[in-house]
């Protein structure tokens, strides 16, 4: 009988889970740290193949001490683009993003003539009222919401690998489920490591 | 010798050139009067065949006396929607679009915030700061954009038939030249159509 054969399963990282304090708990207490913990245990597991891409990569090592890093990362966590020239995107997602920024982009607006209005006010005060501004203009334009080309790519690459998406962005995720990709919310990516390791383990017996 | 067999050529109409005044100016003085021009002008050329997208046509009659628009616009003017769940849009043009609306929403905050400070000026006016405010935004975050479901359903359509796009519509135009659709400003289109009738007589008397 031939032996059963795996393909090795694909994971794409955002800069969240090393980056990000909240999320990156687990792993360390600097990204630095959350990194040599995720080689250490990644280095581990033969069954999975991890990517990030470049643009995320080039965000991370703004955070990181390079010179405290392991080369291991090269042979672990590989950089790659999405092939943003071959790749497609269904057609009614055009619409869905259309649609969600048409409705943003007029909430903008009535945040912006309040803010006017509320500086009439007496007793307004500028840089109170421009702070204000700033977080309500930011959360009903910014949040929950695909907004920068680094978002894209890893949207873009996990489906071109057919991967698992580890992100704590929202608006990423929401993506990732309207395009069937699989997705992890950092907190739990170390007990996937983890179970990952004993699964490596039993397959390298049972080969 | 077998006959020269033609494809009928696919034209793609928005409603401007029935509704804006200025592009209308050649087919009538009502939208009305320009679609009746339209029609009387369509039916001579078996060369070409018109669609507009549903959702266009649907704003169109409201602009017009339907009880008084000949029935052939249903044999002239065929109404589709383009086939969003099978049509795909190219990667790229999803960064572009991304990149595109974050340097918008970026500028629509700097508009209102400049419109909070000058609130706080000597004469300050703020039913006119809120008139300049919702201009500029405007202006920002709407011009030379494809920002409506009508827009992608035109730009998709024309697409997906291979047709001639006929539009004033600078986004839309925007995301024809980077799609390869070959499109015409309305105010062309009459001078199209007549060429198209001499050509269509042409071809006629040479089958």
């Amino acid at each position: 009988m031939e032996p059963v054969r795996f393909k090795r399963k694909k994971v794409v990282l955002d800069t969240s889970l090393f980056v990000n304090p909240d999320v990156r708990g687990d792993f360390g207490k600097t990204p630095t740290e959350a990194i040599e913990s995720f080689l250490f245990l990644a280095a581990q597991i033969p069954l999975l193949e991890f990517y990030m891409p470049s643009s995320i990569f080039k965000e991370l090592m703004n955070f990181v001490e390079p010179e405290k890093i392991s080369g291991d990362l090269l042979t672990i966590l590989y950089q790659k683009s999405p092939s943003k020239h071959e790749l497609t995107c269904p057609a009614f997602l055009l619409y869905e993003l259309i649609e969600d920024i048409r409705e943003r982009v007029n909430k903008g607006l009535r945040v912006a003539e309040k803010a006017v209005r509320n500086s009439f006010k007496a007793n307004a005060n500028e840089k109170e009222l421009i702070q204000n501004l700033r977080r309500s203009y930011r959360e009903a334009l910014r949040e929950e919401i695909i907004d920068s080309k680094e978002d894209v790519d890893l949207i873009l690459l996990a489906k071109e690998l057919d991967a698992l998406l580890i992100t704590a962005d929202h608006g990423v995720i929401k993506w990732a489920e309207k395009l069937g990709i699989q997705w992890l919310f950092p907190n739990k990516f170390k007990d996937y490591l983890l179970s990952s390791i004993k699964k490596s383990k039993a397959f390298k017996v049972s080969i």
